[in-house]
């Protein structure tokens, strides 16, 4: 049977492994795996959340809210924007497909940074798009203006900060670069970490308002899989203004967001409370990972996330690292892929972390 | 900001209306409104499913097993198949999308019948496809297949039994009519309400092991949202032979499918005497609605779903009647977008049918 020609070519997203995974490849007891690979929130999710979700687990037979009004509502008053500025997806993974497919047809390409999030790429690939990378770790912001002059791109992502690098941009230079941006140019501005970054640093901080009002072209990201703890519910958001949130809306699916999603994104949009001890705790923790990393001669990324990346050049092999760890329950994300001898660690518990160290310790003492 | 064309002329799902609306547009105490819109099982879901889902709130937080490992191996032992054999999305919705990106472009056709499960033709839309459709309230394969003489369409839906009419073909019909499809169509036989037709009549069951079998250029989808009472959690596979299958993940979101929804879709899946009384109760109680048709001589179509479908010619207005009784907070669904003056109801519990008809009978008598 013959399909689209565009997929014959796609590759698909490796996430980090799950736990399932592990168990039945190395047949480590569940208890002992130390998942350190998704950026998961270590703290769980919120209690209250929990809570409220599991009382209402008898409502999985409901679809869900399809105007989504109550998760709508509370993000809305959140941000100081009004609903039609707003449009909710399985993830922001999904506000990603919705605008590649919204705006990608017939040769077009996007821009991007070399390093940074794998799915930005997978869904342009599959709308039969061409990706334009700005070389360099971090965003070089003067070669994305001038690939953007060279190749004029349907699509710029900024991903502030970056995954898998953990850097982050600030707000200025990211505005001094909007500005200089077409308005028919969709400028993505990719936020799901933005929750640790503007806790660590003010001048890292978006207010997804402001950028809106501002430029027009531009759609914020957010999500609740990360600071929020809802990983595995699949919500996440974009704000933009609306013209662009009423196209995209023609491409969401009905249904797209689980009735249970629903009640435990808009339960722990009130759990302020969780979501700061989080971001807290994240980097209270994230300084033994750089003591770690200075004692061994590591070089790391200044985060503003909940993941830390070691580049290990002249150290060791990321894939050996990784691989040797995995063996022992430790799940750590190898960015070989990405084109980095390096490997990125999820800010886990003080306990998942130490087990990181000893066994990451022993790793570099023996050499092998 | 300029899109993708074929997103102008987009339309976008009209789902039933959630009885959050009905609350907020009429004022209508929620333990008061009866939602007969959507076929939903009135019993809810699995107990144990709920009860399992409970217990696992508080893994959230966790992204789901990408691989889907526990469920894929629970429907593969159920059906026969193989891993290799079945793709899961979030509902069996999200793998037409998969399957009409994956076959439909560059002016391509879809051939489905005129009233059919109105996803089709939204999705193919989507992807700038024409939509060719058999006229008549059934599938009139005949008609069908002189249009895809006709037109080559790539994809053919075959939605049995059909929603929104209720009515089933006999699965040899089905199997004649593939039969003289050429290897290149895609045959789409949805089955979302296949374990109610095959609990009524042996002829309309499909054993979707034999069909890929049988034939390698179709697909089975199936569905954890009518029957299983899982509406909410948006769970649905389909089933084909391995070189379909294989394309259509290229086109998988990863995590696509949420950590509770995996958990609730297993149990659910154990739970079979919980789907048995479910559709036992169903045809017990649509007894009820065929008595009531009789009396005010309103036509039925024969339903193996968990549905019926009032044709209201000569009786009044489908739209007059769907919102008088909206209302009194009771929910149905007009089915005027679909060309018909006909209301579909969903099969409720005994209480919720009795204000049905209570209600019915009323708008009857008056006219108004």
């Amino acid at each position: 049977m013959k399909f689209n020609p565009v997929i014959e070519h796609l590759k698909t997203y490796e996430p980090g492994k799950p736990i399932e995974l592990v168990v039945r490849e190395f047949g480590i007891d569940p208890k002992d795996i130390v998942k350190l690979a998704s950026n998961e929130n270590p703290k769980g999710c919120s209690p209250k959340a929990a809570k409220v979700v599991a009382d209402a687990a008898s409502l999985m037979y409901r679809y869900p809210d399809d105007s989504m009004m109550e998760l709508k509502a509370a993000l809305c008053q959140r941000f100081g924007i009004s609903e039609k500025e707003i449009i909710i997806g399985a993830g922001s993974d999904q506000i990603i497909e919705f605008l590649c497919h919204a705006k990608l047809y017939g040769g077009a390409k996007i821009l991007q940074s070399e390093v940074t999030f794998a799915m930005y790429q997978i869904y342009a690939a599959a709308c039969g798009a061409s990706v334009i990378k700005a070389p360099g770790l971090a965003h070089d912001l003067d070669a994305m203006y001038k690939l953007y002059k060279e190749h004029e791109p349907e699509i710029i992502f900024i991903c502030a900060p970056n995954n898998p690098t953990g850097d982050c941009l600030d707000l200025k230079d990211i505005e001094n670069f909007i500005e200089k941006i077409d308005e028919n140019t969709l400028v993505v501005v990719d936020g799901a970490y933005q929750e640790y970054a503007s806790y660590k640093d003010p001048n890292k901080a978006i207010n997804p308002a402001d950028l809106i009002n501002k430029f027009s072209n531009t759609i914020y990201l957010g999500t609740f899989s990360k600071a929020y703890g809802l990983g595995g519910m699949r919500v996440g958001y974009g704000i933009a203004s609306e013209h662009i949130i009423k196209s995209l809306y023609k491409l969401r699916p009905p249904f797209n967001v689980t009735t249970l999603s629903l009640i435990a994104a808009v339960e722990s949009l009130k759990d302020s409370e969780f979501v700061e001890e989080s971001i807290k705790e994240c980097f209270e923790q994230m300084n033994s990972y750089i003591e770690f990393a200075q004692k061994f001669g590591i070089k790391v990324i200044e985060s503003y996330t909940n993941f830390i990346t070691y580049i290990l050049d002249g150290i060791n092999d990321s894939t050996f690292i990784a691989d040797a760890l995995l063996r022992q329950g430790i799940i750590v994300r190898n960015l070989k892929g990405y084109g980095l001898n390096a490997i990125r660690i999820t800010i886990g518990k003080e306990n998942e972390n130490q087990r990181f160290f000893n066994a990451m310790q022993e790793l570099l003492k023996t050499g092998k």
